[in-house]
């Protein structure tokens, strides 16, 4: 299946690579067609490895990944342009962190609202699954690198489209626990997991952590 | 040890019952001497059971319990006065869960700041230990409710104090992982928890989960 992917940084990268090793067609999109960081991904990532605007990426994926820096999220995709992103599944992986005050980062929308909703309200045609934003890149496609049992979250308010992003992610990456929130109002709870998250890792000097929720029996 | 407590909902019922039960003398407290759960809570309770006013139980407590409602936890902790706390352990349990506009609530103060700070802050001399906040009231005093590991967090500036509250939640409450996030800014990090918390509790109709963060082996 051909994938858009929306960012070039490590997580967009990440994602890319274990795409093409499964065999996907995948466009790695940015702001201009001739990113030194996305040719370079090309050139290492194989035959099926593409790269070209945000707007490229966008056209030639059937599925789009949001991998952008959260604060130009919806910059980018104003720049991959609604037509190109309407009627397909669009899988948000991007947080709202705001590092300009220095550490802690704050989150620059959150509580009343979350990224994941002003992605949806902007683009209102492309159906927007929030996910794998509260793991590291590493995690997102190897969730085995963490043992045991530990979960990952969707939200989103097309209940296909978060079907197809389960499918995704247990099929494709191997992840074993999907807990599907809800809506896409629910990813104001998992983008505000960041804060404990950023906490977590400063004290463990390590990304390679995830939350499980554990239940009573019912 | 003699307790405070203030707050006479379900959470300071429930941790006053427990501490009773092992043996400490407790002072419920509220906004009036004459409050009735109070009342009805203490000839339940038993002989080492009393109760007063918000400073009538700060005064008698050596560690002070805040379970007041988050939205009220300051104007409950001013009435206590600040003589009363100086110097104590004040474990704080609260949310600034905001119900006023419906389902779901939002947070009254996150991000930038958190309940357990303006509160740290407000209260110099008290030694602000924020935890038990993202459990079930049931959970805090008999974690093993839920089975397995999984974790509850301290926020706090006093060392000190971090660790009379670590023997309290594990030797008196039965806790048998406890995280250390930092000051009491990583509060921030365990309110926003909340959000999730709560979407969870909706979707399985229980409070009777916790979070375990799980890691990879180092």
């Amino acid at each position: 299946m051909n994938i858009g992917i929306l960012g070039t940084g490590m997580v967009g990268q990440t994602i890319g690579t274990k795409l093409v090793e499964l065999g996907h067609p995948v466009s790695l999109g940015s702001r201009s067609a001739t990113n030194q960081k996305a040719e370079e991904w090309v050139k290492k990532a194989g035959s099926s490895a593409s790269h070209g605007t945000f707007a490229d990426a966008a056209h030639f994926g059937e599925i789009v990944f949001n991998c952008t820096n959260g604060l130009g999220a919806l910059d980018a995709m104003r720049m991959a342009k609604s037509d190109n992103l309407a009627g397909k599944t669009v899988i948000d992986v991007s947080n709202p962190l705001d590092f300009s005050h220095g550490f802690p980062p704050t989150l620059s929308v959150c509580n009343t609202d979350s990224l994941g909703e002003q992605i949806q309200r902007e683009f209102p045609r492309a159906k927007v699954v929030k996910t794998l934003n509260t793991v590291s890149c590493q995690l997102m496609v190897n969730p085995s690198l963490v043992p045991g049992v530990h979960d990952l979250f969707l939200s989103g308010n097309d209940q296909d489209a978060k079907e197809t992003v389960r499918t995704i992610v247990t099929d494709w990456f191997g992840w074993k626990s999907v807990i599907d929130l809800g809506d896409i109002s629910t990813a104001r709870g998992t983008e505000q997991l960041l804060p404990i998250w950023i906490r977590l890792m400063g004290l463990w000097k390590s990304p390679q952590f995830n939350f499980h929720i554990v239940r009573a029996a019912s």
